[in-house]
């Protein structure tokens, strides 16, 4: 198996990325082509200890940064560190690309050079979201911000293969996200929605509120990709803000102090829950190949398990089964 | 000034809602009406102190349920504590309505008694969120599923109002939740209202992203009813599950058992800024008169702070001031 990373994204590039990939393969022992500028690669790779041949380079003399705009970057930027690497998966030379780089580029690129599969209207993408039970595939998590009906019940569906294949749960629980649990109940879109998902294919358990999703009630939470933004930057917020005024509080005066001292091990516990770097990155479901865009501000960790993921996805042939499933359900006849 | 308080809504009925009035009145000194059960409301009276000329009961026969559907218990149950209530502020007999009942009867039962300021399209709910700064207000907060830009524009006006007169801020900062914060970005809907809301004569600041919500980045935070009631469902499930699960793990052992025990009234100040007792309900804003939705889970406290709220809002002539505004917005001429 070769997985192509993106050396050049996210926010701390080679320093970062070249580190995950030497992790991951003295770790997993796979290949992996690292794309970008070849003497910024080497500077970090030098330096490493890890079996020569695991490791090629793909020399880029472009880099398509945040500031891009995605369409024209991905047609204009060829010899770009994404657009190579993709071409890569394009060509049947790499099984997998993972990149952190400018996440609106690399959706388009996944549009543009890998291409839709056939029968699937709009590709997703699908974070993972950590709830009381463990995690929670989150699909669309901001690829389409407007859906028609036949969008929601494609997502349920790859989000259904991959919560299988990833998490390994038999019958995962696909619920769409709305305004209240009762059919009927929701906006234009949801109601619309629903009336397609309720006769879908896969274990749909109609609506969640917002309220249930940070407990797991569902596996898969489907929603557009406006409301699934909305989610993931919330959750990200009210942790954010909730670590802080709990550090304040906690810190108050000296006896407080010495009891989060005592408390130390139990507040590391407890934000390791929230890690997203434990979880890889999300792949972009619906198009011809394995795509995962990692987070941004990815740090080693967070590189090494997205390639953990994506030798999961290869292996579990999370592309095919999209596309066989999506074969039987015939979606293109819903509008 | 007089308040009807409709004393039979809410989880707990009559022995929440008779408490909360009695408080109110011996704290605030001002009168009230209880409608609902006669004997039910004077079982908790006769027990409690409090100046008799300042509550006064009006007999209701009916009572309206979380199951009952919206309009037809409006249109139907005309003797019931919430029509009464709301025929009450109507007839200029009461200056404000209070209620924990049914949320889409409540709402339902201000657009149709009540009727909308002219030139307002769609009133809105506006419950505050805490954030790390204070609170802030979130318009709308459920009412309204799917919007026009028009909506937006007021939705931004009446919390700008509501904001100066309740949060005592000079010139409320008004921002719209969408996916980015650059102008462009966005689903068709944000986009649409972006275009309104930049010209708008209250201090528009352009876009918020969910992430930054909690920081208290902006003072008002205009959505359509669908994302406000996302927002605030996965603000309390994510508060929640966060909770619980640092209980979990700081209770592991003695030593932790220990240290959170040292920290008990630094936990107890961290819970105080979340707790949505502290700010009373969410103002029905938009409908000719002041209505507030108190939580359907309102203790004693939340209720007497909502009569607070209301006392501060008549006082200040927060609907008037709407009026008065929407005017000279003219933005009847707005799709």
């Amino acid at each position: 198996m070769k997985i192509v990373l993106d050396a050049m994204g996210g926010d701390h590039g080679p320093k970062v990325t070249v580190q995950g990939a030497v992790d991951a393969v003295n770790e997993y022992g796979i290949n992996i082509i690292l794309t970008g500028d070849k003497n910024a690669i080497e500077k970090e790779l030098n330096i490493k200890n890890y079996p020569k041949d695991k490791i090629e380079i793909i020399h880029c003399s472009e880099e398509i940064s945040n500031e891009d705009k995605p369409v024209a970057a991905i047609k204009k930027k060829k010899d770009s560190s994404m657009v190579v690497a993709l071409n890569l998966v394009k060509e049947g030379k790499a099984d997998a690309i993972i990149s952190a780089g400018n996440t609106g580029a690399l959706l388009a690129g996944g549009l543009l050079i890998l291409g839709r599969i056939k029968g699937i209207d709009r590709p997703a993408l699908a974070p993972t979201i950590p709830t009381e039970k463990g995690i929670s595939i989150l699909i669309d998590g901001g690829a389409n911000s407007d859906c028609k009906p036949r969008n929601y019940l494609e997502f349920g569906l790859m989000g259904s293969v991959y919560a299988m294949k990833m998490l390994e749960i038999l019958k995962p629980k696909v619920c769409l996200v709305n305004i209240g649990i009762e059919e009927g109940k929701g906006n234009d879109s949801t109601k619309a929605a629903y009336e397609v998902c309720k006769n879908a294919p896969y274990h749909f358990c109609g609506n969640v509120e917002a309220r249930d999703i940070p407990s797991g009630y569902a596996d898969v939470i489907v929603c557009d990709g406006f409301t699934g933004n909305v989610i993931l930057k919330l959750m990200e917020g009210v942790a954010s803000t909730f670590m802080k005024l709990l550090k304040e509080e906690l810190t108050k005066n000296t006896i407080r102090k010495f009891g989060a001292m005592l408390l130390k091990s139990g507040f590391k516990g407890f934000k390791k829950r929230f890690d997203y770097t434990e979880y890889g990155g999300a792949p972009f479901l619906g198009v011809k190949g394995l795509l995962i865009k990692a987070h941004g501000s990815s740090n080693e960790k967070a590189v090494k398990n997205a390639i953990r993921q994506a030798k999961i996805l290869v292996e579990k042939e999370v592309v095919m089964e999209i596309t066989t499933e999506i074969n039987k359900l015939g979606a293109d006849t819903i509008e």
